[in-house]
């Protein structure tokens, strides 16, 4: 067991556990058991477990291959980044979001394409959502916020280990829709109103930023114009809700 | 203009500028050019304007019916909640949340209930839906946290002073919709799929609490139950956007 804080071990988590620092080294450091067990029942691999002494058995049970890091309690709660720490974490390597745009097979596929996404509770609401509506995969602009971030990560409640989420340009986008002949759909006020049967698949959809909304140059790209019928007084959705309903409405179809 | 911090209304204000201490009071503490405009714009009336010298004209503009609280920034800069303070807030009365639950007229009434939301975002994002929508009115039970909470009042986007937000216990709730003949349901697993034409409206839909769901009680006390078709992995929605997608199913009918 480790008790020292000085030591280089001990040192090399606690960077790892900063996301700005797992980052650079391709690397996601999580913590708890709800992250972990999620993670690991999803099929990703640790490449390091940490513990405390008295979660021992827990390292046993999740991560039976490898060689715990077993730390004193008052070390784990130098690197936990939580208030009650649970004494459980481990390192996985982050899936390949530089893959290629995955298709069905069937034809059917439905792609929700963020553009800028800025709030993470909005990204891990999205790819949540995403996966329970069946959706192929999340692709994800450049600018998008990183899907690794804790708080993104607690919000998928786990849907980022399923679905795949794909960082690729707009431009990238729009050459491998038009390539696939997959529809590419804008949300515009000028547009028809979703529903209303206009939109066949395969489909890929459009979420602009929070503020903003899509740019001129992406709504202009696409094929289709949907609108969200509203019937009230507020005048926009919030970003997860507009790519919630389309993606329902769109799962339909499937 | 006002250079102590130790002035008794400086005191006054940065006292109810405490959510906790407003609430006492049947007050809310606005700050910033956007949230005070929105309430302005949608017919709440200030109580206290305070402003920067700098604001002054602010003042004149949106609440001229008032003698504004001319602080120095230093002093300003104490009152505020944000770090870079915009040197503009106002003090307003809280809309009568004890109000009774409002009917349409037309018989088209769609309410979303609430029953123990916990996550300020998720009741600010389901208010600005219901206002998207046209629901009649939100209810949230009295274990729902509090509507005019910050984070709550930023996530409505100003919806919060354009639809009724009415507090009410369950039993009032089912009192009132068997009264006026208005359908209740709850999501569950074993209900028909939404979309399949099984609900009219008058219609109030309830939405549980983030982990547990709703309660069973509420669930067995509903008229009918409906799921969300979900054709992927996840096995439930954010309670934002099941509201949201319910509630955009239902406006179809109005």
């Amino acid at each position: 067991m480790i008790t020292s804080r000085d030591n280089p071990n001990v040192k090399r988590i606690a960077k790892l556990a900063k996301r700005s620092e797992a980052r650079k080294e391709g690397l996601i450091y999580l913590e708890g058991t709800r992250l972990c067990e999620e993670a690991l029942s999803s099929g990703q691999k640790a490449v390091e477990v940490i513990v405390t002494e008295s979660r021992l058995s827990w390292a046993k049970e999740f991560t039976p291959d490898l060689e715990p890091m077993v730390l004193g309690d008052n070390v784990f709660a130098k690197i936990s980044n939580t208030v009650n720490p649970q004494g459980v974490a481990i390192v996985i390597k982050e899936p390949l979001i530089g893959a290629e745009i995955p298709r069905r097979g069937d034809n059917k596929d439905i792609y929700v394409v963020l553009e800028n996404t800025q709030d993470p509770g909005n990204l891990g609401t999205i790819i949540r959502t995403a996966d329970a509506f069946g959706l192929t995969a999340v692709i994800i602009s450049p600018t998008t916020c990183d899907p690794y971030n804790d708080k993104v990560i607690r919000a998928t409640m786990g849907s980022i280990w399923h679905i795949p989420v794909v960082r690729k340009t707009m431009a990238e986008c729009f050459e491998f829709f038009s390539k696939e002949n997959v529809d590419t759909v804008a949300t515009h006020l000028k547009g028809n109103e979703l529903g209303s049967g206009d939109l066949k698949l395969p489909c890929a959809y459009f979420i602009g930023n929070e503020g903003d909304g899509l740019t001129d140059e992406t709504s202009g790209r696409c094929t289709k114009l949907v609108k969200i019928p509203m019937k009230g007084r507020a005048e926009s959705l919030n970003a997860a809700v507009a790519a919630s309903v389309i993606g329902y409405e769109l799962s339909k179809l499937i």
